[in-house]
């Protein structure tokens, strides 16, 4: 099972709406078909498995990483594949809780006589699945928030020098998380200051494209930012507040990008409705990249569910750039807290990655 | 020797003006005895460790962490001591750059027939004496910065709650860092805010009293302040500018405060001239603990040595009180960066240690 959770987490990234699954079929003691599933989210893991084992899957124990889906999607059932291909046993980390699935895989499976176990590493596999199980629960996305700062928390000099404050082994860091996620996230802040560009560059790890999402209620992005000029390359969504008039978001739909209406809050957008609209398109997974100002309001209305904090070796001082705006924080119970899960030296630098404590 | 290096650390804190030195004397071997500086200096490690041995330092080799001292200062020198029991070898971790030894106790040993060493485990010596050499050669205490922060860098909220960021793991490593520290530095806006007492609270681990040192150019401390009522029983500077008349000294000095003048800077004290002073009068190792202004000017002046930064898993946000008031940084390559050393992990928080960057 545990190899078959690391092939589902080769999946992350690339497979939404679809969650990042892996099955590992074993027969006689023999590994005879891996597979995860494809970018774009087709085929499913148990398909490639299945192909890739041929006549040999006849008898064999498939361990999957998620329940085998029961319902047509764009694809016929996993479940009438495992059967056809006379699967013997299947072994899962978890029930899907899509209300399609939810248990009649399962059933599915045990009515063509086959012999189905539940729960196996269940805690990795939510912990692989945990964006599409949140998106399918709560209709939000997992939302890791990314930062990369110095000792004393600061971002980028008063004047707005950032690059680079970590080392090149963070960076490449920081690409890889990039490529695990669906979608990126930033504020016309950064696109204004950093004109990034947000796509993952490390050789072969993504084979599709990436999602770029600025929060912008009031259209300050520039059309001649990167992340406009690309757009027919890389897709990218510019969330706004209504009322905007058309000529306004005309040049950014000309330029190939996506326009959405989120409601306005203080400050900027309401960024729950802006996850949600994210999840209603099959967004499962946004690493928000910043900067201060959505830093501060995820982490105000509660939305961050991991965080990815870079330290540098350097202290820049009171006068250096916040990562995160006032949220505002009056007491110490009331501050944001997190709990550690890992914690890697990068180089000169320290990735330390928390998950959000429960509430 | 590394026994000896870990029987030196045990001294480490207590025995200024002295060095912390560890001795090891082994006869066919085995361990006939050991010995650490005592606290306050003396007896030195290797009186205690050929007391230890007795007759059965005969013809021992005797492992030092530091060249014998060759001079009489409140004691005889240690090279006649080793002399006169009848040590055969001597191996030693480094020369004592004290221009009163330097290499004259090697000689000593030498004519009186003892087989010397040098060199051994040379690296770990110099870093466990780092504070003696500094005094000896540079005329300044080895500075450790110590600061307790949020991931984001702030050591308190806006409205000063700082009580407690970091948890109770994490506080009792700050104690020993203490414990390892000669004095312990702060500065007046701390007095005022937190009025903490600064004191080493570690069951059994410090026998000597902490020596508590105040920067305070504008007397701003209190005479009510806990530093200052608890002067009898625990050593407090006060190191202030000059110029103030004697009846607003008095009330310090009437509780036992001794009172030190250091040039004025911009802002506060010349800070370099305040560590001056404190290793004139012997301070080998200094601790300082805050606040924010301490911080940046000791980081302004390349001051610190070492930086022991404790992270707790919470993000406060832009308007809590940071670590470090504005240096200012200017550009990211005039940051003061350092030199990853340790990082571990104290319940939910995170300590790394650093030294500074050669410049």
């Amino acid at each position: 099972m545990r190899a078959a959770l690391a092939l589902a987490r080769r999946g992350l990234g690339n497979t939404w709406p679809n969650p990042a699954v892996g099955c590992v079929l074993v027969k006689d003691g023999r590994v005879v078909g891996r597979g995860w599933t494809q970018p774009g989210g087709r085929p499913h893991a148990e398909t490639e498995a299945l192909r890739r084992a041929g006549p040999a899957a006849r008898g064999a124990t498939a361990y999957v990483t998620l329940e085998p889906c029961s319902h047509w999607g764009r694809t016929p059932p996993c479940c009438d594949a495992l059967t056809q291909a006379g699967v013997a046993r299947v072994v899962c980390a978890m029930r899907d809780p899509d209300s399609r699935v939810d248990g009649r895989g399962f059933l599915r499976l045990r009515e063509a006589g086959i012999s189905v176990e539940e729960g196996l590493c269940g805690a990795e596999a939510r912990a692989v699945n945990a964006g599409f199980i949140k998106r399918i629960l709560h209709g939000l996305p997992l939302v890791t928030l990314k930062l990369a700062t110095t000792l004393d928390g600061r971002i980028a000099t008063g004047t707005g020098e950032s690059r680079w404050i970590t080392g090149p082994e963070a960076r490449r860091a920081a690409h890889g998380l990039r490529a695990q996620h669906d979608a990126v996230l930033v504020g016309s802040g950064t696109v204004l200051m950093d004109d990034p560009e947000l796509t993952t560059r490390l050789p072969g790890a993504k084979p599709v494209a990436d999602l770029r999402v600025i929060a912008d209620a009031r259209l300050r992005t520039p059309a001649t930012a990167r992340l406009v000029v690309t757009a027919r390359s890389v897709p990218t969504w510019l969330m706004t507040a209504p009322g905007h008039p058309p000529p306004a978001l005309a040049p950014f739909q000309d330029a190939g990008v996506e326009v959405l209406k989120v409601p306005r809050a203080e400050g900027g957008l309401e960024l729950r409705e802006l996850l949600r609209a994210l999840a209603r398109r099959g967004v499962t997974r946004v690493l928000a990249e910043g900067g201060a100002g959505i830093a501060a309001a995820l982490l105000r209305e509660g939305l961050v569910d991991r965080l990815a904090w870079f330290h540098a070796p350097g202290v820049m001082g009171g006068d250096g750039m916040p990562a995160a705006y006032p949220l505002p924080v009056t007491s110490l119970a009331g501050m944001p807290r997190f709990r550690r899960i890992a914690s890697r030296a990068l180089g000169a630098d320290l990735l330390t990655e928390f998950e959000a404590e429960e509430r």
